[in-house]
């Protein structure tokens, strides 16, 4: 049995040998580089532009300005697609753009033999500017007099307001007491270490062929079909691995330009690839969030009504910007689901790079704002912040209460009551002297978090699978779900043995998609493919097992419903031991004998019309230099219910790659803007502060397995969630620690340090 | 409807800009040059070796001897395989050599970083030779003291013998009559326009990925994993487009090499290419023929029985020699299949390149002997040689005498009728002298061939097809068979759209293989593709049409059976015209639907298990120009029964080019090879002299349609058809022309200046 072991990912060896191919490692004879003009100036118009010199370059294929583009504008959010029409993506962009809305905005392209030639090309195009008032801060965003980002919107992308779970009013009448506060996140950047790269060519008049590192690749087809306006069928993309993603690829940013750029040059192979400088500006960035939260509480410790009122900044570009701050919010609901659910959020442009998905896709904001005011509340009632959290804690039959359909699998109060072990919360604050004055304090918090697996009933949900029966007896497997370093690959792999009934290391994962041959699936976001593309990936199995077993039917005479697969071999289903025939052996007829078989294969395509949230939480203990307004962790952990672990080795890894991320987000990492200029200070990652294996404690990571009913193995989303809890968690311990609630994000030395001083701490 | 029209070539447009992308036309950051280390002489053996300065030349990175390869010996015939272990191919031969059995043999091989410094490289091994006697001379091999070219072979590849149809002796007895000749045929080479390349890579430590100018990927995958003793499921195979194999790309040449190279260089890309002269040694050649032939015919011009006696020289290894002689005596049964067959022939191996497959797999040698000894009949007879021919002709239910199948369809008579009609035969006879004396002699000759339509029942006939419905209504069709320039992917595409009900140019053809994902095939090979391959895409488009329907009895709530598609859009059967929806919002509810449907897609793996011989003939009149020994073709036509013409232009084009290659046997082509030390005088296109435009005349390609039962469309083979009967209805001419019977090829001045000396006329 393979689900539930530690398997060696299937292309674990490939990673660290350096042997796996990532998009940038290949090539073209021939192929051309494309880059970018950007402008330096944040908001504002080009009046003029001059390309006549670059044109002249040698070695120049091509210079197009926003004068030479398509028009249509289009949508760069990576979603499936909608049938309703109401329910579409914010279209606000063409390829190129002569009104500047953030400062790297793109105006222009060269293409030319080499990146040196493109260089030399950009410095020879002579532009003009006309600057507009830059709008970065959220109130100059909303002031009456600003000027327009996006004309007739003012500046607004989306507003959402929605309440479920009872009647507000109400609520708020049986508080005992409302608790208020405002809390407010970063602008982040993804730091995925494949930077953004793709290629296009054509290998005919007609069908463009484009390359590139994506989490979607059917989505990407989509999309660039609908910003050249070519029918789908003529768009192929292929997605080699992936060096992480995190959302950023969850963006279709590249992919429409090299395809435009092959298109107009005859087909010749044009690649695009950003360095690490221009992809931290030029792709997406996480949204701030300003989030007005008010609790309801009773005195027994009881939660009457969340009220959210979160003002999101997407930026530049709506990108996913009018969908993350709802999504969030809905996500949010599953973890203290008896409260009534308040939600009004706005989604607001802002002259910086756009804003898209990002690891959570909004619920680390919500997360943040959520699990700091429970914490808050929990000292006003002088509760213990456990026994407040375990009080309000979803518990399996609780209501979705915006969807009405009852909680199948919820370990939350497992996860609190294991982290609590963990920690040993209970000896540590025995422990603790009652009150702290010296330089350095400790204190030890936790936060919480509830996610989903996948988007149903919001979006579709579908997902593909094929098997082959190799000759050895061995079966390729292809998903049209996204390997981004995630493990998915290996998970598939895990589930398609399990059901096959035949070694792991019999299964050959192929990683690559290709639009024109890989099984639908809309890729990799939302932490659905374990969850969503399981479901296909056990259905193909079945599948193929049966024509297996019908085909020995044929062979041997026996009734296929009398027999089995057990580790490779046709048996006997009823006699253990007996073996019929050996699964090559099977395999060898089938695609040799003369008068009868074929190459056995399955495929399936499935719609998942279910969903499972998954829970977890942070625990920390760590100490405060109120001096140095330096944060050290001692220990953390992060507690998972995500239903069955296929994979304990790469759930624990993918564990701490989210932690580590969530510590960023808490202490380190912001991309700093100036709210005047809109000037970007610290797109590079000397200045950009993702934490190195010296600013990492010692992760712990532990699961509290339940057995979700919707799904095939069981199985539950780990992808996101662990990056949602770990902020919180480690803002509620300085509250512990100093008594001071630093309600922004990060809790850097520089925020620290405003906060203490005006706590008088320092 | 899309069978029997002209649709464009799928790929046509592609080729003819330039812009469809060959193996070479690929490249990797990284890629490694591999150069062979060629012998200099014929036949021998390497005594010592050393690489020692090459492997030390900076930019080397490997150097590799007959010391360093994998010790299995394997066969590189690109048969399907067979799981009787009495069929298998003649495998004697490793990677690399120390005994020399051509000039050309490989010994060494060099990985570089460029070309230059592999050369540099190979111009630094020193080796010296221990020289035996080369054996050219069909008779030098098989003298009693002959050196073996293989050990305990006695210089035999193999020999088969049978009778069939009867008893000879007693139809030697009913015979008036015996025609005997020896007919002779050259060594040629295939002088396809794209040279043999192929590169290799790894993206793990497990899994070999092969990029290579193919016929059969999925073969390469078997042959590749028998040499290096690997699980097929390691390797896969790539197929881009292919310029041209006839044959010599059903043989596994540099795969092997590539795959044992990027293993031993821990994954690193790299290619092997054969440039011209290169591959005209290094690859195959055809097998040149010695037959002796025995007719025995009535007076009446019954033809009694046909004894062949065949000697066939595989060169210096088997590759397909073992089957060549055999396969083509089978096919030429077909033609006059009520006479008695006795065939014996002989495979020896020879000091010259190895003969593999060549367009006819032996049958333009037999066709030659055969179509010759007819003539020669006609004229002992004193009949019409087309009444001759007619008379002994088959005729729709003769019995296939090996198999006693009945042939279900034979339009060789109205074939021999059109052509006679179409060069004006009875005409031209009736206004020609009786006799000719002038230095310019004008002569009519004919030649006909019968063919098979795939391998079976010798081989496992297998096809598989793909269809995915996309978004935008079209579909991309996924064959295993592969397009390697002879208009296959067109044919299917047609097939498709026909059993589909949508337009042609709805069909997208994924003309690439990939034997990781590509719906299995064993590729293109015995003008198999259209007749075994078109079962497949009929099932698969019949498939996919059910559950099209199917799903539109979802949406709508009507009956299936109602409804039908036409020309892209469901319709109700019974009602023309009564569109129901479009294709398109079909495909669209499929994929994005929340509720219902799924990727809508179909598969088929289809074994064939039946065979369809195809006919024809070719009618040519020319004038030779007795003392300059040089014939000038005037007028030349090929009349073909392929059954159901399923796109008239590439049909044509089709016959064109192997009526062309037909001429090159029949006039001008030879590989010349010193018959005392092995050597190959013009192994370039200066002095192998292929035809150009200026050589040939207009050709004119006529059909008589026949539909034949056994396929879904019809249809027969006319892949290698083409070639057969060319040359012999030359020599026929030239025979009519000045009454010299010259029985050797190819019937160039050098060949007519030793016969027409003989005869007296110069």
């Amino acid at each position: 049995m393979a689900i539930g072991k530690s398997v060696q990912r299937v292309d674990g060896v490939a990673k660290v040998t350096g042997k796996a191919r990532y998009t940038d490692d290949f090539s073209m004879p021939g192929m051309r580089v494309a880059k970018y003009l950007r402008s330096s100036i944040a908001h504002g118009r080009v009046v003029r532009i001059d390309t006549g010199q670059a044109r002249g370059l040698p070695g120049v294929d091509g210079v197009f300005t926003y004068e030479d583009i398509p028009k249509k504008i289009f949508a760069t959010a990576g979603h499936p697609f909608s049938l309703d029409p109401g329910h579409t993506d914010v279209a606000d962009r063409r390829l190129l753009t002569d009104h500047i809305r953030y400062q790297g905005d793109e105006i222009a392209v060269v293409v030319a033999e080499n990146e040196l030639t493109a260089q030399k090309a950009l410095a020879l195009i002579d532009l003009e500017y006309e600057s507009y008032r830059p709008l970065v801060r959220m109130d100059d965003v909303l002031a009456e007099d600003a000027p327009e980002i996006h004309k007739r919107t003012r500046n607004i992308v989306k507003e959402h307001a929605y309440t479920a779970g009872g009647d507000y009013e109400q609520a708020k009448k049986e508080s005992d007491h409302l608790i208020e506060g405002c809390y407010e996140t970063q602008v982040m950047q993804h730091c995925h270490l494949e930077n953004h790269s793709a290629y296009a060519y054509m290998d005919d008049l007609e069908h463009i062929v484009i390359v590139t590192s994506t989490q979607i690749p059917h989505i990407v087809r989509r999309i660039v079909g609908e910003a050249l306006e070519l029918p789908l069928s003529q768009i192929r993309v292929i997605k080699p691995y992936v060096g992480g993603g995190f959302g950023n690829k969850q963006d279709v940013i590249l992919e429409p330009m090299v395809a435009f750029l092959t298109l107009k040059l005859g087909g010749v192979p044009v690649k695009l690839k950003l360095d690490r400088e221009e992809g931290m500006i030029g792709t997406r960035v996480r949204h701030p969030f300003r989030v007005q939260l008010e609790l309801g509480v009773q005195k027994d410790g009881t939660v009457k009504f969340i009220n959210f009122d979160a003002l999101s900044n997407t930026g530049a570009y709506a990108s996913h910007g009018h969908s993350i701050a709802a999504a969030a919010a809905a996500k949010a609901h599953y973890m203290y689901p008896r409260a009534v659910y308040r939600c009004h959020a706005r989604t607001i442009y802002g002259n910086f790079p756009a804003a898209g998905a990002m690891r959570g896709y909004g619920s680390p904001q919500m997360t943040f704002a959520v699990d700091c005011a429970m914490e808050d509340a929990a000292r006003t009632l002088g509760m213990d912040p456990v026994e407040f959290r375990i009080k309000n804690a979803v518990k399996p039959g609780d209501m979705n209460q915006i969807g009405k359909r009852p909680i199948m699998t919820a370990g939350l109060v497992e996860c609190i009551e294991k982290g609590r072990r963990l920690i040993g919360w209970e000896k540590k604050r025995a422990d603790r002297p009652s009150s702290q004055n010296g330089p350095v304090r400790r204190g030890l918090g936790l936060a919480c978090f509830s996610y989903l697996s996948g988007t149903y009933p919001v979006c579709v949900e579908v997902a593909s699978a094929a098997l082959i029966l190799n000759q050895d007896g061995s079966v390729h497997l292809r998903v049209g779900a996204t390997e981004i370093g995630q493990g998915s690959d290996t998970a598939f792999a895990q589930m398609a043995a399990e059901t096959l009934g035949i070694p792991f290391t019999r299964v050959h994962l192929v990683s690559t998609q290709d639009t024109d041959a890989t099984p639908f699936d809309t890729g990799a976001y939302a932490s659905r493919q374990t969850y969503v593309g399981g479901q296909a990936v056990m259905r193909t199995a079945q599948q193929l097992k049966e024509k297996i077993l019908d085909y020995v039917g044929i062979i041997t005479g026996m009734n296929p419903l009398d027999l089995d697969i057990m580790d490779g071999n046709i048996v006997v289903a009823r006699t253990p031991g007996t073996a019929v025939m050996s699964l090559e052996d099977v395999a060898m007829d089938a695609y040799y004998d003369k008068n009868r078989g074929g190459q056995i294969t399955a495929e399936v395509s499935y719609k998942t019309r279910t969903n499972a949230p998954s829970f977890g939480c942070t625990f920390v203990d760590l100490e405060v230099d109120v001096p140095m307004c330096k944060v050290k962790i001692n220990e953390i952990y992060n507690v998972h219910d995500c239903g069955v672990v296929i994979n304990p080795l790469n759930a624990e890894g993918q564990v701490y790659g989210g932690m580590a991320m969530g510590i960023g987000a808490g202490l380190f990492e912001a991309l700093m803007i100036d709210p005047d200029s809109g000037r970007i200070y610290n797109n590079n990652m000397l200045d950009y502060k993702v934490p190195t294996i010296m600013d990492i404690p010692d992760l712990g990571a532990a699961f509290v397995e339940t057995h979700e009913p919707t799904h095939p193995y069981g199985s539950k989303s780990l992808g996101e969630p662990p990056v949602l809890s770990p902020a919180p968690a480690i803002r509620n311990a300085i509250l512990d620690a100093t008594g001071v609630a630093v309600n922004e994000l990060p809790l850097n030395p520089k925020t620290l340090f405003r906060y203490f001083k005006a706590a008088g701490l320092i």
